[in-house]
């Protein structure tokens, strides 16, 4: 297989946008890509596009990467639509990267996009639904609620297919605490840090710092989980171009290359949701040729505080049970000697679900090329991302790793 | 790239089911493409499923591959959803293809699976509108009527995003049979060859044969299309196993082997429905370093009658406005020099639309090893596959050319 470079990559800013749709929100994005990579738009030689929820929420399914690119003038090349719930991105950038490695192509975009946010709040919930076994919703839905709300027979803010996830989330994280000692203020601490990095990302949906007791006493979601706890529901796209190893030579004098790149489903030897992270990290890990102690910078899906403490573990940065030591040392926070999640993270940036892994993937890609101002990592030169997507009888749907280099 | 072979191939009967799902109907097609490739379940490193329609139908998207595959034991695996309209599957195909092709995995799944019948006649119809831009659907709807129709402000049968189609495909036959002298018994006897053809095929959704008359004096679609030119709405589903050539020589000496793979979108010179074909057809056939004349059998996307014999041209089986003279001599029959859609097509084997690309490369994995039964075509060594899909801006949103040869 061929070396391949990311040679340009663009995101807009993470938000609730009242008045910008799919298309609006690609053009930017992809201009931005574009602009970056010096490769005019007909030079692009095939094109994939990751989007989740389009179908639920506006209607415009099978063919949704002609129709956002048509419109700013990009045609007749190959498209490809692709769905992992929240991977659809990522899972679109392994397959751009698999246009260009294999040899078949020189010149690929890969998109992710996502317009969550409408005035039909039930619309922008619904979007969820999709991501799971429809056929075994509901029975997953009385399954997972937290035990005292079960007990109480309380609803737990419920009824929608987001604080299923939520509820998910929540027992994974209470069952942490109680295997491992760790504490409710170890997942407020990681909220205080993601919000931080928001804080110095112009891109991120929010950009306010928090202390721990504010997060703390933010609205409870589901125990531990409170409302700054959670990643919010936003728009946004992402994009990259990829190019030959021999293309990047003549274009630019500042790649990124793409050294591992993993997809894996269903859960390992945890079953716990996010499982599937340890095999598809150690693939893209065996593949690169490197291990965790190879990694400067990470970007994961931190759709909730405590899922950044378990990938942790997951992606082998320390030892099963020891996330909370992470925190204590303070390693994962810029400055730290491992910094994760520098944009904001889910939490702060924003989770627009198609557009997340793409978006990952120009943060790590900023910070290999020393771009990405306030919050710059000294001396990145490798960089790692994982994007979870939707779940199957509570195993992981898809999981994607993917390791990028200087 | 390496060379990448069809091991193993299957598909369902396409029928209305009034009681079988996505997940029966991927089992079925599953398995038997397994068991005709000699591997087990276990031995599958990848999957990529292509499905158009269950988002808008039943709620299930984002990840349907997991949800379906899952179901019946296959999970752990990369797994991949694409959509591109009725080029959901053949897109699947592509990307399963890449995968072996690249290097990347050694054995690879492709489904493509649709349920369509729904109680709810409305819910089977809205699943179209997902095929087209749906901000400019409404425009579309008022600019394609017939002419005769919008003179005496006839509705015509219309209203349904199906019949915008079926408009657009009664366009394009006018417009052939005004500028070259092609006439409404040409299309009516392409579909007395596929209805002719689907009786010999057991998976065929309809399997009887009418005559020229029958077919000319079946209810009126969109003029000259009459309801026997046009593809029924239908369930099923197909899947093929792709490995590469060192596992092919272990496992079968029987293989089928991808010459071509090209996917386009947009339109050519032609500017009509479809006319995306011509590149992609030129591109498959550089890739397998082959022309027209080295073709023994097609299955091409018979949306409509009118459809094959423009795709005839399209393709460059004859010349532009010549596709007449094809019908006229009888060479696309069984029997002929160059028999096409010998399955019955998507008129009569049925268009379930998710599944339509990958049944064409059944049908001609059939063809190419001899086993198709009493519809075999003496001595095929050579096939093709077109399969087109939605629409934006009039243009063809996705086309795909597959080149399959023993």
């Amino acid at each position: 297989m061929r070396n391949v470079a990311i040679a340009g990559a663009g995101m807009t800013r993470f938000a609730k946008y009242q008045d910008r749709g799919l298309k609006e929100l690609t053009d930017e994005a992809v201009s931005a890509a574009l602009e970056s990579s010096g490769i005019d738009k007909s030079g692009l030689q095939v094109a994939v596009v990751g989007n989740a929820a389009a179908g639920l929420i506006t209607g415009q399914e099978c063919i949704r990467a002609q129709v956002v690119l048509r419109e700013m003038g990009i045609d007749k090349i190959p498209m490809v639509n692709t769905e992992n719930a929240c991977a659809s991105s990522s899972t679109a950038f392994q397959i751009a990267w698999l246009y260009v490695a294999s040899g078949l192509y020189d010149v690929a975009l890969a998109v992710g996009v996502e317009k969550m946010f409408v005035q039909d709040k039930a619309k922008s919930m619904a979007a969820f639904s999709g991501a799971v076994d429809v056929e075994q919703l509901r029975e997953l839905m009385s399954n997972l609620k937290p035990p005292s709300e079960k007990k109480a027979g309380k609803e737990s803010g419920a009824g929608t297919k987001r604080s299923l996830f939520m509820d998910i989330y929540g027992a994974a994280a209470r069952a942490h605490m109680k295997r491992y000692g760790t504490t409710k203020e170890h997942y407020a601490r990681i909220a205080v840090k993601n919000h931080n990095n928001g804080s110095l990302n112009p891109n991120a949906q929010y950009q306010e710092r928090y202390t721990l007791e504010e997060i703390l006493a933010s609205p409870m979601v589901s125990e531990p989980l409170t409302r700054l706890m959670c990643s919010p529901i936003g728009d946004g796209a992402a994009a990259t171009v990829l190019v030959s190893e021999e293309k990047a030579k003549q274009i630019t004098t500042n790649p990124v290359w793409v050294k591992g790149s993993a997809i894996v489903s269903g859960a390992d030897n945890r079953g716990e949701v996010g499982s599937a992270t340890g095999r598809a990290a150690q693939r893209a890990f065996e593949m690169a040729g490197m291990t965790p102690r190879d990694i400067n910078v990470i970007e994961l899906h931190d759709a909730t505080a405590p899922a950044e403490l378990m990938i942790y573990e997951e992606l082998g940065l320390c030892e099963e049970g020891e996330g909370g030591k992470l925190i204590d040392e303070g390693a994962t926070e810029i400055g730290g000697r491992l910094p994760v999640n520098t944009s904001g993270g889910l939490l702060a940036k924003g989770h627009p679900v198609g557009a997340t892994g793409i978006a990952q993937i120009y943060e790590i890609w900023l910070q290999l090329r020393g771009e990405a101002g306030g919050r710059q990592v000294a001396g990145a030169k490798v960089g790692l991302t994982e994007n979870g997507g939707g779940m199957v009888r509570g195993e992981a749907a898809a999981t994607t790793v993917h390791i990028l280099a200087k």
